[in-house]
């Protein structure tokens, strides 16, 4: 059963050659629960979806605006999808910036202690106490293409991207599950000191 | 004499621990002829020094607004000192996606073909059919500095910062100058993929 894992993963990934990641780019956005999207935009309302994306989420047609301790405001904050178990907003160190906020770097989820954030919708208000986080930089992967990479879930691996700026991305943290898709995360940022579009490729280098 | 240079430089930085640079974080700015600072703030008028910079530069007091192609603007863009052979507009991937313009990325005063951009002043407007630049990284050193780093004018090299984030910087261009002060400069772009601030540190590793 390994051998046969094995040998699907390397046929789309050539180990000599370093093992190849595709990078999604991710823009600001924002993790909702279900009470806070119906606070939000109304009473039962659910998220519609514009745009599928990796690993069964989608980018909904709804936005909001988001503010700031300083109340500065970021508006057309696009919402992504399915709604989940706590809300969350994912910003770039740029947006940190001009929101006036302190915002730790985290994995998803991760929201304790992270700074405070308004969200508005057409219908309310929702100000979170913490979940604005800016995200840190990690690797999507099945069990199979981590078996063909060499790497672990937890490990935390470089990335080197071949362009025209030319940049190495050190502390990638490899996160590995079954419903995983290949995919490298990045803010724009991170897209944009090194010149790298959705889908770039990026090698793994240990 | 070479020597001596070379012993100098080696109190400064130690070669076994890798040639340390410290960073410069460029914001969005402007670079502007005598005759377009006249035109955008009156005849006769001459910038005026906010705050000295390294390499015998400064911020002025005065900012003025950008527009690109597609009409969206910045403001309060703040002009460099002192004034040059040929006005230069320089500014992030970020801001270039806002600003909607397709930016090359040049070493400063290479602005051949580079994007178009209006500036706005109080007291008029100049429009610069190129000279739209997203700067290319690069270390600025005096010939010691070359010397005891072991890299020559031109050379390309990979900068390592260690911290948080953890980012190395390939392609970056070594710029040799008597009148260069050791400084790495980058954009914000960069500055906040890497967790950058100005003042911090970086490696060479070649």
């Amino acid at each position: 059963m390994i051998t046969k894992l094995v040998m699907e993963a390397m046929n789309q990934n050539n180990a000599e050659q370093g093992f190849v990641v595709p990078i999604g780019v991710s823009a600001r956005h924002v993790h909702l629960t279900q009470a806070d999207v119906e606070t939000l935009f109304g009473s039962g309302y659910e998220l519609t979806k514009k745009k599928e994306l990796m690993g069964g989420q989608f980018a909904s047609n709804e936005v909001v605006t988001i503010v700031g301790l300083k109340l500065r405001a970021m508006e057309n904050v696009r919402i992504l999808g399915p709604v989940r178990k706590a809300s969350q907003v994912e910003i770039s160190a740029t947006d940190a910036i001009k929101l006036g906020i302190k915002t730790p770097i985290r994995e998803s989820g991760d929201i304790k202690g992270s700074a405070p954030i308004a969200i508005v919708g057409p219908k309310g208000v929702v100000y979170l106490q913490e979940g604005c986080i800016i995200a840190k930089r990690h690797i999507h992967m099945s069990p199979e293409d981590a078996l063909t990479a060499g790497v672990n879930n937890g490990d935390t691996v470089s990335i080197k991207v071949e362009n025209e700026r030319g940049t190495t991305f050190n502390h990638v943290q490899i996160r590995v599950d079954k419903t995983y898709t290949l995919e490298m995360h990045i803010d724009t940022d991170e897209a944009n000191a090194a010149k790298i579009s959705t889908g770039d490729t990026a090698i793994i280098i240990k």
